[in-house]
């Protein structure tokens, strides 16, 4: 970690999906029990798995233009069709598939984000930086109370990460040059991308968001600014 | 007013320059210490209003395609430029003329503003749908504690009001229809601009913005669904 490259360092902006919040516990809860109203046995895991499987190739289509614009809530409704043929919950109503797509906007963060956040919101300006829409992202804040100063979504920019137009958009709205934004994620990727346009670096891996259906390298490069265990270890760094 | 209208509204949107800050006093006084500092000596009221005065023809410019996209930073500092000219304040240093034209960064909220919003928050979303920059409004919110969910601005959809792109987007963006937002705001043609696209208005007239140099009209009509003197008659209206 160098010093000197964190002092100029004004906002913070978060990835949300895995970073912030543990989408596998959240879904597979709500699969799990929405499969039982319509009694059948699903393993809740493995859905939540194979919903986020079809995460990346989704947004895929419409960054190779097979879609037109489809938010997030948009490309999870379309590939919740498809599972619920597939794991046998054909039976599920319109409104229970609708309120079973929107598990997404009440997903639980782990359990160091709000203390971490409450710390570093005293010093720094916090925006979300996500793949999510804009009202998944306000409902999920507003149910757990996460500290969010301003939110930012792909839907904003209508492209996904890690396109540039979305980090340089953000580091523009927040009226700040790339070097006083840090990006805060547990995907590389997404770490990398936003280093390319010359921003901060914090990579807070998260082993947890890890299986074999959805595997996350949580081996960090050495050219990340910071790296820490929790959001609470990324306050100590920052001296927030 | 109209129970069942409101009964269905889950978020209310917020204009801000005169419904949520007074921007006169915050500016009068800001401009007032800078002259001091350079022995001259302006009436800080009067640069205000000539300042604002030539707020909606800079809109104006960029509206009828004279001027390409600027943001609200940038049409203040242009006008700045003419103000302190005609005010005798050329002496003025580049970073002090800066300094001053990011006082529309620290616009006071009226005294109603932060109680009103802090009990509406508990059960609406609370958005600003403002002609300012987002980092103009992100930086007034965390100086002050305004408890935004969300922050809509002009500069995302790169048009002001009362062009419907921005009504009609954030609605979009939270996820609802029309007649679930409710804009609240002091100028009628806001007010007026919402309610074509089908949202419910509360009128929230601030006699204090008014002057002569800035006239504004502060009569409600009868279509609107809400009038209140102040956020936190609002707030007992909506009850929260």
């Amino acid at each position: 970690m160098n010093a000197t490259k964190l002092s100029g360092v004004k906002a913070l902006t978060f990835d949300v999906f895995g970073t912030i919040a543990d989408w596998r516990t959240s879904i597979s809860s709500e699969v799990t029990k929405c499969a039982r109203k319509y009694g059948v046995d699903i393993d809740g895991v493995e859905f939540a798995d194979a919903w986020r499987a079809q995460y990346r190739p989704s947004m895929d289509k419409v960054r190779d233009k097979v879609l037109p614009w489809r938010n997030i809530d948009e490309l999870h409704l379309i590939v919740l069709r498809n599972l619920i043929e597939q794991f046998g919950l054909r039976e599920i109503s319109e409104t229970d598939l609708h309120g079973l797509n929107h598990a997404w906007h009440r997903l639980n963060p782990w359990p160091d984000v709000l203390p971490g956040m409450t710390r570093l919101r005293q010093r720094y300006t916090l925006a979300s930086l996500s793949n999510g829409n804009m009202a998944l992202l306000i409902n999920m804040a507003k149910l757990h109370g996460i500290p969010w100063d301003c939110i930012f979504s792909a839907e904003l920019f209508k492209c996904y990460k890690p396109d540039q137009q979305l980090y340089k958009g953000a580091v523009e709205f927040l009226g700040l040059s790339p070097e006083e934004v840090m990006m805060v994620a547990s995907h590389k990727f997404d770490v990398e991308a936003a280093a390319l346009i010359g921003m901060r670096t914090a990579f807070v891996p998260r082993p947890a968001e890890s299986s074999p259906q959805w595997n996350v390298d949580l081996n960090p490069s050495a050219t990340f600014d910071v790296v820490a265990d929790s959001f609470e270890q990324l306050a100590d760094v920052m001296g927030a």
